[in-house]
């Protein structure tokens, strides 16, 4: 990767306003299966109008960092740092680590191979995660987007003690855990081991256009990190936003299986249209496509 | 500045659940006179439930951006990055330099010094642009905050040439340069020069919640930052509450009127309470005070 690229937007999925551009005559309304995102959106609260035109409060902030603590099952609130969206926590993330090699496990979220470069770092793309022996960044999302591998968490806890030793981190991207098997999820960990995790809101939540994600880690480290970001990175609609869905339980359980039976339809669909189910999660599903007919097919029809 | 430091938190305005806490028999609303945002804020617009669903649309990004890049003045919109605030890009725009010693003018807002120190510079703190000489970065706020101090645009510019010459870079807060003397905006040299300006969008336009604010710089700078941002940092709310203020001209220059207006009234009100009026802008005023009775005096009625 050349530092001119690293300034060059990757695709990403989601750009409607483009969809529509590309193919007119449309239906509306289109169904994105690009992004994995909850299409069933925790409901919105009142928004009172000082929400938006005061600074967001200190105090509003600690007490949503608290309860998203306590959903993701950290070890206290001082092992989690909220931001404006997990994607501008990547760099911020992997400049925690002095420059070094950097070992991303693909095919992953492009991003993170980016940001990895951004923060100084030489990327390397691997498969597996005994081919991070050098690095001294390691990036592994999990359960992983786009084919929902799962990594084990007694090896993740074995690489992060290995990295810990010669001064390395590993994150884990669990912006899919909400979903996947939750007894997998390193957050309880962060505290004793040199692991960043970052959980997304936005995606279980369908809410993704009101930008929330969280860094958990050693309260050394989340320190560093909200220093980064500022008193204010997150705005004040997010606030209320997140501390009432975070704190909704009854919710989240019944989401989740909303979202475990919507990903057995869609697997459905997707096996009667002849298509190969590689991997996935109950928000997204990876299979194996003829051709790129289908996408100008599912395009055409909205 | 100690490494320890610049983890901690420091203490800023606006935090009215702090005050609350404080003076709990005192008459409600209370009036934020510590954070310099416009009390009559900018209208909010009907926000379509799509905008907080939906991951921000690029192309709603761009069109905000180019709004922006218009009404501040910059040369196109390939000079100016929109972020969740001014604050987060603080540390984003000082990490433009390799390591070396920053100049911050001072006395200014805080986090300029902080951020400096957090991107891995050695800080000095300066009362006059003469002192900059040896400094790598150079952060002035203009018109400063809490003084109103007004630098002279050509000086600036020649700083920058100079710091130009040796890889460094001027970084100009102006984020209450919407009612300064315009013509003192360095906007229009950012294409030409070692020099990224930093605007606000939430305090003038009373909407400090909503977390907006812009880099402008030339495109080689403005990309490199938003490649660290990432392409949603931006909530969808934000985007199109900033296009549509951004683009009200009319709103604009009335409610410049009325600030001005406002300040000479708040200029009385201080005066006749014997107060020595030291400088300011149209968004707070600086004042001796006899002591801290004032503080307790103020915030017990409210």
């Amino acid at each position: 990767m050349f530092a001119d690229d690293l300034d060059h937007p990757l695709a990403h999925g989601g750009g409607l306003a483009a969809a529509r551009r590309l193919f007119t005559d449309a239906p509306e309304p289109f169904i994105d299966l690009s992004t994995g995102i909850n299409p069933y959106s925790y409901p919105l609260p009142q928004l009172p109008p000082d929400l938006f035109t005061r600074l967001p409060d200190p105090q509003a902030l600690a007490a949503m960092a608290a309860i998203a603590a306590r959903t993701y099952g950290a070890p206290s609130p001082a092992h989690i740092v909220p931001a404006p969206g997990t994607q501008i926590l990547l760099p911020l993330v992997a400049a925690l680590v002095a420059s070094s090699r950097a070992a991303v496990l693909t095919p992953t979220y492009r991003e993170h191979a980016r940001a990895a470069a951004l923060a100084g770092h030489r990327v390397d793309e691997i498969t597996d995660l005994e081919a991070a022996r050098e690095a001294g960044l390691v990036i592994v999302t999990n359960p992983n987007n786009p084919d929902g591998r799962l990594f084990d968490k007694g090896e993740l806890i074995a690489l992060a003690k290995r990295l810990a030793r010669r001064g390395g981190l590993l994150v884990v991207d669990e912006a899919f855990m909400d979903l996947g098997p939750r007894d997998h999820s390193l957050v309880g960990e962060v505290g004793r081991n040199a692991i960043v995790v970052l959980r997304s809101f936005g995606k279980f939540f369908g809410l993704a256009g009101v930008r929330l994600g969280f860094a958990l880690a050693a309260p050394r480290l989340a320190s560093r990190l909200a220093a980064t970001l500022g008193p204010w990175a997150v705005s004040g609609p997010t606030l209320a936003i997140g501390a009432k869905a975070l704190a909704d339980r009854a919710w989240i359980q019944q989401k989740r299986e909303d979202l475990f039976a919507a990903a057995d339809r869609l697997k459905t669909i997707l096996a009667n249209a002849g298509l190969e189910i590689v991997g996935g999660t109950a928000l997204f599903q990876l299979a194996r496509t003829p051709a790129d007919l289908l996408f100008r097919r599912g395009f055409q029809s909205g």
